[in-house]
């Protein structure tokens, strides 16, 4: 998919191998009922057009190609990939992954390779070059989809081919041992290696195991990951250099970093399966669409699979409601899609996906869901304008996959801190305030923000550090929360205080981490300003004894041991302010302080005074600007207008000024 | 056993190897105290009568048996082959099975062998070989017992000598590895073969398992246990070609399918341990008894083991209260049992079972177990006339291990559906209103029963589908619940809208599953008739979207996506009526449900109008017609008797019209 | 640290390699500012000192110590021996721990060496005979430290080289493969060996294990790490006669059994956490204390390691409010402590202890916890006429750890049986009254006594039966509760009725064990004396039918199955008493039956009528009589003193008879 498709492209999964040929010529006719633009094809079949190796059996894919080609659908085509044939793993046994524990992953399901192993990548780069050879001028070809959902089933790797490959990079990352040593801290207990030839991955140990080395397994397994991603990717910029290559990633992963892989995108997709037992799964959604959009620096993206009713793979799943699959994939177009599909286009008689609901279920065409997969195709081709318009938040929440990955380990003051967690928390406030945000890495650069938002940070180099105070110095609004700013690079506690990075800019020292336990809640003291339901509440999970050393405490705790010390302090720095939380707030002070430090920095909704369950958004470009307006709710919400302008989804003759959405209704405004 | 045995027998397993040969003498003197006319012996003696290869040692096994023949006493003789002595495997290693992770599982209890070795089958019999020469004309030698409780603690192995032997099962089973392919959908997620020798038991693997590859596996493993067992039985047949021949099954036993096994027993057996913590524990207990008499198509069938008192295996074992030992023996013949053994005569001082409690407990004979269990056996004694007689219900439940194996995958609309908990939920409101029932397998021929019951019996062959449609359209009543006949014989979806096979018969379309959170509860709407109590409740688990196609609505959803649309239906067909139940009912709307549905087939109770506890049976035959009466409860229960009688455990001198049974207490009246 | 080391040594692990050269000066010149007398150096410095095999590198250690010596701080030298560096298990990857699974144990943690390994204890012996020759006369060292917290990461190895340890450790115990057949009761499941070499370690079995293998190996575990302690302390013994030995024991470890090392250390060492979130975390620790100064036979011993505040290996972790790192040391202190040392001296950059607290924080000087441990430095060095004082408790609990082995096994009539909770509910009511006691193993001469308690001792010898029943008929008071006596040193059942071997002494029989379910609760009938507050409660967890034969009836079940017979006993026998609970009191009847059996006994308090949280102990000696008082309370209390004396912590001038303590205060009283 290219950055100007010229539509908003509907599609999903075709898996047409599944099925005997004379149901493919019903498949097209089908589509074009649907309104389907775009399929995304072969991602599992491998062992198909190789049934042994070197054994080459495309002719029937090849009338896959045609028959999508002639429909005048574009294909976002597989490498095949994706799960290895039975025939590797007899030959190669030593390309199937193993647990910490020894234990190996056996065929029979899917991702049984090892990421590391050569044998793996070399037979998936030779499958690659004849894929790309024979369908590098198909006129149906739009795109190149890599592997699938990398990490998904094999995300990390204990095997001996690993422990080589980890002292391959750890070479290259530390150059010599006693760089390693110093960088792991190995003289804690006993561990100061004498040759790299010592080293292990991370398997089994009697306690608890060296926390920089974990840290750098999980870089590495990530890096292991890519480096299967890039060996294909350079077969097909090389055969075919024109056209975009992708890979769907999974939301919220915590093995795969989607922005150390976007340099290598063209344009980013994202799997999202929506939890319809969640209430609040469109907050978590769009949290993963923003870091996706983020990742691609804002470019459109592809929302490559989602379900068009139930999954099949949690304990227990629910269809969508009514609705449901509109008013989400609205939402990833909200967010900046330009491509909705799903996995998959006709559902599966056998294998372990039969009960994932598809496009075509198995009670066939006189059904709910196809019946709404119709009525959407429809929407979304009535739609063209909205391609290649962008949204343009002005606030941007931080988060680091380094850090997550050091944060969640087992020897912290508290192991009850979750990276997700505490990204949701403080998403949430400004997704119900109507204030669109981006999700960037810390390194980014950060001064066209108002308000740049810092969740539990824990890992964080002296750069960002650096980088973050002369943000605020230089004007710009900061919320930290607690346990932010601790550790380096290789997971050592920086000398000098906590947070030494950031001591300056918040103006405070914390003296002592204070983890409560299980349901423990600290009442706090201190208003926001003066008027009702501003109060503090309460905070849980972590708490801190903070110095105060230049902030001004806005509230402090009302009990336990630290009663009477900050527990959210503000600073004015420079020419901005930096706030800080030393606890985590409950989910009504969270929204309180957010609003607060929300005005201070002038970073205003999309809409003035959202009604509740509604999300508000604005896409801009050559094609406009537009207001997109989505009701999460189950109840009828009335929305004044910031400005007049059409509903493209109701009359769009008609200007309006204000408008009732029904509960999971959708209206994309035109102003 | 033969099927007319003369008595019902009492006693229990033997293990005279545990003590010094002079508490033999004892143990004889006090068998004949208390009752006890069958002992089952050397379940556990392989590592004493071949103490090393070849090295036979049965002299003082000649001895035992001899006491016991002089006494009276028959013996139910065990193969001795349910656990290999250690030096089995010392000397072959691999007949050690292995789990899906790759564990092997080591000596030190028990059954540590692979179903699937031939070492162990060839040792095994040629141990039962010298046995059978050498007590094959003992006189006490009354039945085989092979083997013991098959599959208790070895149910499935992994190992690489169960991989060969699956595929030489596949082999036969699908001829061709195209015909494999075809049968488990390997063109999902690139898993097709390319010849057997690729293919693995399903070991650990990195997502969800090839659903068909599980089941076969599943079929595979039971298949190969029966195999063990076959191996002894021709040795047995040869040498002894008149003795009945049996093996002890285990309850509910999901690795062991009691109706694939049924025709190769003469008499069929079952171990039930009742769970005194458990209020329901004889509902268990009840709908095993019927698994295992209507296995052996009615045929009166040996309680093999139970508890005289406590367990030790359990987390937390309660002795079994003054009286319940009494009542839940009895429980097993009037459900058509013929004799009624425990585990074990006396009580070890040492091993893994110390705990559990045997008929010569460790505090001896002045005990209240010892008391009882010599009551007991007088009273079993007393009651010649009850041997061979039968019960004879006119309902049957369907339960099909097949559809068992295939149903508690992981990859399903929900994996809290257990197939178990669906029969006992079926079975409770029949044995409460004192409807006897068998529990038969789907292929069983259905026409003489009045009702038949299928819950949720997911996998369904079309021969199946056709049976009950024609046995409906015959004149038959038919209750079905939700999510039945989905699957085929390889588990792939019946195309054609669900439940395909049975759409006809019910008169309905399911359009979509609608499984519920765990808690969520739907209510109801709609009645059965117009008495009090018989408002429908509501659901839980489970919901459906159905389409009406000829049924009619009894009962519909009030509240939740599904609102408005039939939860249950009653369809008119051919000569009878099929019922269909799209959710989960609770338990007052199953009786409810189950009440009307047996009123409409004119299915009766045996006593009308049971008082709550207490169960209701019959046994006849040559000896005459018995009702049995069970108090479950812990009040007294006063009971008219459908027709004047005599009770046998009472006076049978006086003719009685209703008693009145003490809480705990049995009556067993002749009509 | 000798018996009388002339002060209450104070200090911490000190570990300097991890930090550079130019931090050690201000090392010392900050112990000295906070009092530390001791500390503990060079545990985990293998892979420092010998970077590769054979290759010394003390130079820098030699510093270390000269540093220490000049500042006349003692040095408690641990052997480096703690954990293994990585060429080791490189070289000798035979040398890694493996599960009962058969999963390896790996390098990166700590302790990753199999405690039977030959060659993990060559290299170990290697390395202590440099260390001793090098360091035998310098002027610093005043006590070896053998290893570290032995077992605490590697309590049990399942590898081969343990097998044919176990093997031999088997052949030296039984002699004959017959006796041990015996002793296992190898009958029951066909498990008699043929030869020792059959024998294997208790791995993963498909079922329940042999419990006497089990126990044995449990045995064998722990002399395996005995051995490891042994063969370092031979090489000290003989280049370092003089010096005294220890070795840190952790609290409460099962795997570890402090009283059959004890006869091998000089002094008693022991690490201590309290758990600051655990209302009841001294009452843990004065049992630990207590077992530790009983081990030691009374006397001082060395509170090896405890926290400044939290430590970081809990899933939440709290630090330790303020005063409560005071409390709990002097705690020690008051239960017969001469040293009171912590982990760790600096606090950790890097490595898996980085957020556990020292006494120099991340934080520094300026901070709380470095405040707190330069006050409680000053205070314990003002006290030297405490040291070599010791307590002399006349009540004595009794634990066994072969008992603790036998008893939480999956086999019993309830898993849910602990051996921990057992003494510690037991504990408590001594410990709330102001009762000190020793824990004492069973082979100890009870005499001195006089009350003497023996909680749940499932495994008891008969010499053990015969002492306890010696001891009543010679005037002691005994207190005995439930599933106590059961089993000899093989785990075989006693024969002769329940419990056998103090049948004679109890005046009962126990009938049968009627275990309860979770959250089942039996009320008690009957009274202890008149007075309000003293009638029994109730029991959970566990019953028991008893029949008295000689002692009566205290209180009796009033509900259950049990209902009217005898719960709680009391036999008087001989010239003393015997006590008999058959059930789990709750918390206020036990400390009512122990208070009411306390004063039968003449067991006195040795402060009356203590307030609630406060803590009193004794210790005295050549330097005088001590009465401790510590608040563990949240609130101030008043204390009334038995005599007058003077607050050596207060004003030691003024003469008082009564006092008030803070809210976490401490008195030390010298009458």
């Amino acid at each position: 998919m290219t950055a100007d498709t010229g539509r908003i492209h509907f599609g999903g999964d075709y898996n047409p191998d599944h099925w005997p040929e004379e149901v493919w010529a019903e498949d097209i006719r089908l589509m074009k009922e649907a309104g389907v633009s775009m399929v995304t094809a072969g991602i599992f079949s491998w062992a198909r057009v190789e049934p042994r190796p070197g054994a080459w059996d495309f002719g029937w894919f090849d009338r896959v190609m045609d028959n999508l080609g002639d429909a005048g659908i574009r294909v976002c085509l597989a490498t095949m990939t994706a799960s290895p044939p039975p025939w590797l793993s007899e030959l190669h046994p030593e390309i199937l992954p193993q647990t910490a524990e020894g234990v190996r992953k056996w065929p029979g399901s899917r991702q049984h390779y090892c990421p590391s192993s050569p044998v793996y990548r070399e037979h998936a780069v030779r499958l690659v070059e004849q894929l790309a050879i024979r369908y590098a001028d198909h006129p149906a070809l739009d795109t190149w989809h890599i592997g699938n959902e990398y990490g998904c089933s094999n995300p990390v790797c204990h095997c001996d081919v690993s422990a080589a490959d980890f002292r391959r990079w750890l070479r290259e990352r530390y150059g010599t041992v006693g760089g390693l040593n110093t960088a792991w801290a190995t003289t804690f207990w006993s561990q100061r290696y004498d040759t790299f030839e010592q080293i292990l991955p991370p398997r089994t140990t009697p306690t608890h195991p060296n926390p920089a080395q974990v840290l750098d397994y999980a870089r590495f397994s990530d890096d292991a990951l890519l480096q299967c991603y890039l060996a294909e990717k350079e077969v097909l910029r090389r055969v075919t250099p024109g056209l975009p290559i992708t890979t769907n990633h999974m939301p919220h992963h915590k093995p795969v970093d989607p922005y150390a892989w976007a340099p290598h995108e063209d344009v980013q997709s994202l799997d999202f399966y929506q939890e319809p037992f969640d209430s609040e799964t469109h907050l978590e959604a769009g949290a993963a669409f923003d870091v996706t959009r983020s990742a691609g620096a804002g470019r459109p993206w592809m929302l490559m699979e989602q379900a068009p009713s139930a999954v099949n793979w949690r304990a227990r799943n629910s269809p969508k409601p009514a609705g449901k699959m509109r008013l989400w994939s609205w939402q990833a177009v909200a967010q900046g899609a330009d491509a909705v599909l799903y996995f998959q286009w006709r559902q599966s008689l056998g294998g372990a996906e039969k009960f994932h609901s598809a496009m075509v279920p198995h009670g066939g065409t006189g059904t709910r869901v196809f019946r709404e997969v119709c009525e959407l195709g429809r929407e979304l081709g009535s739609v063209p304008q909205l391609a290649g318009t962008r949204p343009a938040p002005q606030v941007a929440l931080v988060i680091d996959w380094n850090s997550w990955w050091a944060l969640e380990q087992s020897s912290h003051p508290s192991s009850a801190l979750s990276q997700k967690e505490t990204l949701l928390r403080h998403y949430k406030p400004l997704f119900e305030a109507g204030v669109p945000c981006d999700v960037v890495p810390p390194d980014r650069d950060l001064t066209a923000y108002k308000l740049v938002v810092v969740p539990n940070l824990y890992l964080m180099s002296e750069a960002t550090g650096a980088a973050l105070t002369a943000y605020v110095r230089g004007g710009g609004h900061l919320l930290v929360s607690y346990f932010t700013g601790i550790s380096d690079e290789c997971d050592r506690v920086h000398p000098g205080g906590y947070p030494a990075p950031l001591r300056e800019v918040l103006g405070l020292r914390v003296e002592e981490f204070w983890p409560l336990a299980e349901g423990q809640r600290l009442a706090l003291r201190g208003a926001l300003d003066e008027g009702p339901g501003d109060e503090f509440g309460g905070g849980d999970l972590w708490s801190e004894a903070i110095d105060l050393e230049g902030a001004a405490a806005v509230a402090e705790f009302d009990d336990g041991e630290l009663a009477g010390r900050p527990a959210v302090t503000r600073h004015a720095y420079g020419d901005g302010v930096a706030w800080y939380a030393g606890t985590r707030l409950d989910a009504m002070t969270t929204r309180a302080l957010m609003d607060r430090v929300r005005e201070d920095a002038d970073a205003a909704p999309v809409v003035d005074g959202l009604p509740e369950g509604v999300q508000a958004t604005v896409r801009e470009g050559a094609g406009g600007r537009f207001l997109f307006l989505l009701n999460h709710g189950e109840v009828a919400a009335r929305i004044v207008l910031p400005a007049p302008g059409r509903d493209l989804l109701g009359d769009p003759a008609e200007e309006i000024t204000s408008l009732t959405l029904p509960a999971r209704g959708v209206a994309v405004v035109r102003h």
